[in-house]
């Protein structure tokens, strides 16, 4: 199914280009600074994949929505009795991820991982699974052996701030020489947002993990300082927030701490959350500026939109759905109080391209404290990252971009992703050559750069 | 002026691939499921066309706002007494079409049923004119006679709620064969919006078509129901709502009567407009739900926007301007309660693309009820399907939209407007083909999915 | 560095085209009817430019933000003490630019203007600074000399409302012969924004200049219309706005009068000066449709937005960053009452990419007043202006627009922006050529109006 040439502009001299400047990156190794993979693939020696459909199909949110958005009802797919059935639905369906980014995926990762080089369908259905599944049980398909096969250098993980770590604790103690290449994400989601599901058994979750009594915001925030040192302790250099709104307002030490009693009181209001949130992203900023890890910030999605959805099967199942978002006086704050600072780094994330020329590169392109992530979610595909490279990088300049993160929990897709933003950054760097804007020279040094480098540098590996 | 091989991008591979897979739909037949043809052209078996000022510039809008943007007042456009000259300052103004879609349609019907092979130029202006009245005065340019020539398989009208649908009656009782292919659609918008111009008339007019007295919010319910139980009759398969926004908060039985009271008493308030045209765009998802016509909305539009054109010149004449526009959040009591039903099926349009991949795309790629109408308006031209497929497609999928509709009022210009829709999507899918995301045999298919298969499907013909 | 044909799309048969059409316009004098060129290079026979820090380096908030965003201090840039090592600075970060329009236009003004043929880097920084720094002395890198070199037709500067125009007197009575081609633009934010820096002082200033006693409203739109006077008579035709907001709602003679009595006495509110700014774009265009003068108007850039490097370094440094901006509800009271009037021009720019086809091209494609000016700013790059022409020229018509203006301060830039501009219309065109959009002919004029004509036009030159 994989053409050595696929994906790159037809005219001639820059596919030619393009692939020379490809050849010179195809192979460096994958870093990988956000990702949702699970740490205790890494951290049993022998740990084996279920099943094909419980590996391939069940947790991307991606093709599930795909299928249900074509009447295949969630019933049928997310069973667990009989899951061969289940990959029948999902081969006979091939046809929906014609020209999406997990049709790209799934053809890159079902021929290189597994060796399935037909495309899927109701014909072949039985066999690929019987491949996919064979394949499976052999020690060459266990998520340490692949880790090696994917030459990743680094593999961050995201993990709640409740997290005890043990899971990264064991890979480490286990001696595995891929140990150290995998560093967990402070993410502090579930105890920020008052009105995360569970808010209130997190807090106190936390304070166990902690060893902090959580009971006034001084303390909250003191929780949340001693976690991220034991955070950096296990390798991590990096924050995440998935947040609806970029807002950055600070509250008073005493507002703060009014709102975060009447969350402990189970009292807080919608308004109580959202400004707690706002002001968090601010005290999240003075942290990094304080511990030096780099602070990212994913704005932008309406979680679980679909109640009956979310109800029956629960959250990440197709339905957040992005919203308009603004950076330029939400971001404000934050960046009057930090921007300028020299410990701290910002890298930012958007579902909504209008803001890549119009807000996030002009603010990239100026502090020295922000980078732009890469596409993110439904934009790290072909033309996403075509349309990224277009709309940001003659306002930020390439390097004020974060490089490429492939942000997946499907770790097998994880080379299949980098692999697609090497040929789409081997490609605009070749269109660029052949317009004479920069030399063959400068396109080998930015490709680089944007397999490698930049990621490197914003995540300060 | 029709080269075989306009439109398509240079390459010289790619174009070849796009002329192939141009060559297997161009001649399929056309599918119209949404446009503003006048019925009244087919229910007369001789019915004539009025001269070609009456034809091609009078009623198109596209036109007229042009040649008025260049300082062409409307008085010497709109007039009735001499048309030739009115086409006069058409043709040596032809120029300002270059690179726009009328210019693109006009070139297209101007030769392929006119036989008008010549730029429009102040030069052939007479010569031009004579050519086509003298095409308009013979049998084959008959309504009746372009209808068998273009090929059309189903052609859909767009019928105010209050409209008897005699003309309808009358083609079918003529027995003519194309009298089933012609269907009405389904449009509230005069009776819904309690501040479109004679909304009390309307009202009047909707309880006489419907024989329900209107005394108030349940009986005017019930006449909508009673009238889309006759529009289905003569073959509906939809309704379509023009709104300015798409919120879709429904109100409680007695607000709903609250405010249509004060609208029967001529006191209905800006805001309670705006509330009722929300709560009425959920209960036509309920009907819709209940008796399987399928719901389209185009929202976005700011309409009569220059009061002088309006007051002299009246609606749809250049002067309605689009806004940015929130689907995620406005839609969500809609989808709440009934994106899931399996008899609901609703097609989205926009104004604002950039919802097209950050919301609109999203939910299409979700809902099993929601697919994603062709660009629209302003955007059905030949970079504006490019943006489309380009920031549609990935995150939607190809079986998620609606195939193509045309849109117009002038009839003498559908056949352009699906070819150039065909070519676009050849293009688009030969762009897909010389990058190896898709190979030929699935092109062929979605290229059948995208002229025919789409609009048939999402429109239940 | 300069190949001759750079930037072109690669497709050989649309880049034959293009350089054809290219060549034909490439010597056409230079339109440039919007900058910020200081006049005073002019007024002074014998004028130098400082070294080549102060010229191309120090003035430059596009190469000052991005040296900053990349940690390097604004001390170290902006010392007066050794401009060397500023360059050695500049000169050795050089890569930051590739891909950049500055990156562009800096190798074009520094091969075309002073013979500089190599990158800059590390190892040539001395060499190149000598390089310039010998030139600038010479006669033929005057001013004067480098607008004769660059074949400046007509050169619109950008004056404050309260600029004596001294330096526009001076030049003309110098006697030099391009003295009656430098024009003033009337600027009147300055005392226009009741929250601009000195406002007080301003509009004591603008009582000088003008003769009048500003004690009240009435007398400061009197200032306004006496300076206007005085603008025209140095052969200004238009006038520039750079607002927050593009919102444009009048307010009574009595409101106005309260507001600015309050501005006087300092007690202006935010709210006060939002809404005199929104009255006082009405009444400029009133003054507009009266005296022919064109009204520009340049919104959504939210100015000064680190406060650190404003208080230290001033305005202009790179840290002015766009937001969402409305055009279609924001301009209709000033379209009501001007839209429509044959004396009144209005051009319309933009930070906000997504309002160029879902508003400014629908608006200026409707109205005779309404132009659109060309990508300003952070688009006026490779890419934005691709953007420009596939989002805007569809809906708007080529006719509609405005052509090309440089808007710079940096005047060695000139040609090199020029180019760039005449390239990318080449180039467009030439797209439109291959696909049979439009003729070879047709391409031709248009391509000599996008680099000509439509300038004279839209500022009535």
């Amino acid at each position: 199914m994989l053409q050595p040439d696929r994906f790159f502009d037809p005219e001639p001299r820059q596919k030619s280009i393009a692939l020379e400047l490809y050849a010179g990156i195809k192979d460096l190794p994958l870093i990988c600074p956000h990702g949702h993979v699970d740490p205790a693939l890494f951290a049993t020696p022998n740990y084996r994949f279920g099943n094909p459909v419980e590996l391939i199909v069940q947790p991307d949110h991606y093709v599930l929505r795909m299928l249900y958005s074509q009447g295949i009802a969630y019933e049928r797919l997310l069973t667990q009795e009989n899951p061969r059935e289940v990959w029948r639905i999902f081969a006979s369906h091939f046809h929906l991820f014609q020209g999406t980014p997990s049709g790209m995926w799934l053809a890159h990762s079902l021929e290189t991982v597994f060796g399935v080089t037909e495309k899927l369908s109701a014909a072949n259905a039985d066999a690929s699974y019987d491949q996919i599944e064979n394949q499976l049980a052999l020690a060459h398909c266990s998520p340490r052996a692949l880790f090696e096969r994917f030459n990743i250098a680094v593999l961050a993980t995201t993990d709640a701030a409740t997290d005890t770590l043990e899971q990264h604790r064991a890979m480490r103690a286990a001696g595995w020489s891929g140990g150290s290449k995998v560093i967990p994400t402070f993410r502090p989601d579930n105890v920020v947002n008052l009105h995360a599901l569970h808010w209130r058994k997190h807090i106190d979750q936390l304070a166990v993990v902690s060893g902090v009594d959580i009971g006034n915001y001084a303390a909250f925030v003191r929780a949340l300082e001693q976690r991220r040192i034991e955070f950096k302790a296990l390798g991590a250099t990096a924050t995440d927030s998935g947040v609806f709104s970029p807002a950055t307002e600070p509250l008073s030490a005493q507002s703060a701490d009014a709102v975060f009693q009447r969350a402990l009181n189970g009292a807080a209001s919608a308004d109580d959350a959202a400004r707690f949130t706002s002001h968090m992203l601010f005290e999240l900023a003075r942290m990094s500026a304080d511990d030096g890890l780099v602070m990212q910030v994913h704005p932008g999605s309406l979680r679980n939109y679909n109640p009956e959805i979310f109800g029956k099967y629960g959250a990440d199942r197709g339905f957040d759905i992005p919203v308009a978002t603004e950076y330029t006086r939400s971001l404000r704050p934050l960046l009057e109080r930090f921007g300028n600072h020299p410990n701290f780094a910002m890298i930012l994330f958007t579902l909504d391209e209008t803001t890549y020329a119009r807000e996030l590169a002009p603010l990239a392109g100026a502090y020295p404290s922000v980078k732009l992530g890469p596409p993110w979610w439904f934009h790290d595909s072909w033309n996403g990252i075509r349309r990224f490279f277009d709309q940001v990088m003659e306002t930020a300049g390439v390097y004020n971009t974060a490089g490429f993160n492939d942000d997946t929990r499907a770790f097998p897709s994880i080379p299949a992703r980098h692999d697609l933003w090497r040929r789409a950054a081997a490609n605009w760097l070749a269109g660029l050559v052949v317009r004479h804007m920069i030399d063959l020279s400068d396109a080998e040094t930015l490709a680089q750069a944007l397999a490698v480098g930049l990621a490197r540098r914003a995540y300060r590996l």
